[in-house]
């Protein structure tokens, strides 16, 4: 495995392979891997001749009293993982290689990026537009991989490749949890043994919200209520949103009439936890 | 030649050359091409296998109160000058093409923007990076041809491409003029005789600003002055701005100690007409 630093020797090695017919698949990714990842990578890996991995910390999409500066940084324990996985290349930027000196450009997201966690992290979104189309114009993949725990990144990320024509194939991984239920994620190290054992709560209330649709519960609101009532039986967790949306405009939905998105966040102790669940009319 | 305007048509072309190893080179327009865009196209021609002009009246970078209804669309005229040159693809995608329903990711142009034509024509430099970008996207090609005579415009889509790891060599051609000097411009059209004799002036006052720098003044506030007399002797001309600045922040410089370029707008009539020069300190 290669592990690559600067930008132009990142362009110069897709470039180079692509010119030769290679397919690659770019898995963007701030580090701190963990099976949510890896499973990613063997996504990747199975549907492309070539697998870069990202790892870079974007304060661009850290607002000003967020954890930037605390983020986990483990590079050996990620380069493992990827060299475990038979990545080809781990780009691992520096601050200036992403962002030179005089860097001024960057990505507006549109209203996508105004609710849930946009409206939480004003700027966020923007942020991670801007990186990700970084990341495509240095690495020109042509399949780049995602998960769905960041629903929202990951429908915005599919808006901003079909609004700025980069080209990518966009695929969203399913959620990977622990036997609990727990999404995981690269912040969840932070909990403490108690917490860790709230956590599941966020994704039992995305269920209940699954259960009541399924049941024949159609009202956005009634929703809501089910998924509410499962959160408040922890008191650890303080509730951020919960909601029934649609999928691609991520708009709360009155009525649930076809496929639905249902999102959470909530707060426990420092940390955000934010989870959510698919649900298709007529199906599982 | 084809015309091509879809969205998808003009990529799968693309994509077809650029397997087989063609370089494509690209010459963005608004349409109503004259000898400036044939410059480009020829300079193109020269250095690229296969030339994509792209023909394209952008609402995004029009103000409100601006003449995005009235700006010329001979597209006739415009094709047969394509044809002439031997263009390859004339890209005159429609409206929807360019902006389908639910696009909301836009480029968001930096400190470059907000001076002189972005100070005047709010949003417009973010309308130019969006579509440029677009553009970049959509035909993929490895050169893009822009006149001097938007220098602004040209740095900042440097800067653009940079920014955005766009990987698109952008090459800036020499502004093309009339015989009495005036810069060409599409809406050099709408200029009534008396107006066309008056326009010349703009060159004049810049040419006197290269004069002074070369004949040894250094300070921007003289510089500045030596060019509004120009200005001041036809009162057809109103001043809208005249400044001596960096050629890459577009900063003034208080003082010229390296190469400058001197940016100038007036109005004429209800028409608004910029030009500029590049005055390199030690050479002509």
């Amino acid at each position: 495995m290669r592990i690559i630093r600067s930008a132009t020797a990142m362009t110069a090695w897709s470039r180079k392979l692509q010119r030769e017919g290679v397919v690659i698949g770019l898995v963007p990714t701030m580090g701190a891997l963990h099976d949510g990842h890896r499973s990613l990578i063997r996504k990747a890996r199975l549907s492309c001749d070539a697998v870069v991995v990202s790892l870079f910390v974007n304060p661009a999409q850290f607002g000003p009293k967020e954890d930037f500066a605390r983020y986990p940084r483990p590079f050996k324990a990620d380069a493992a993982l990827c060299r475990e996985e038979g990545v080809d290349v781990l780009f691992a930027p520096s601050h200036e290689a992403v962002y030179p000196p005089g860097f001024q450009t960057t990505v507006s997201a549109g209203a996508l990026a105004r609710r849930w966690e946009g409206a939480r992290r004003p700027g966020h979104f923007d942020g991670v537009a801007t990186v990700v189309a970084k990341l495509f114009g240095l690495v020109t993949p042509q399949v780049a991989f995602f998960g769905q725990k960041d629903f929202q990144q990951s429908v915005l990320v599919q808006r901003l490749v079909e609004d700025l024509n980069l080209g990518v194939r966009v695929v969203v991984c399913p959620t990977v949890r622990g036997e609990d239920g727990l999404a995981l994620s690269s912040r969840n190290r932070y909990l403490t043994p108690a917490q860790r054992r709230s956590a599941p709560v966020l994704h039992e209330a995305l269920q209940a919200g699954r259960t009541a649709i399924l049941r024949g519960i159609r009202f956005g609101a009634q929703i809501d209520r089910a998924m509410q009532k499962v959160i408040q039986t922890d008191p650890k967790l303080r509730l951020d949103y919960l909601a029934v949306c649609d999928p691609e405009t991520l708009e709360p939905l009155p009525r649930v009439t076809k496929t639905a998105v249902l999102l959470g966040a909530v707060r426990l102790g420092r940390l955000r936890l934010i989870d959510n669940l698919i649900v298709r009319l007529g199906g599982k």
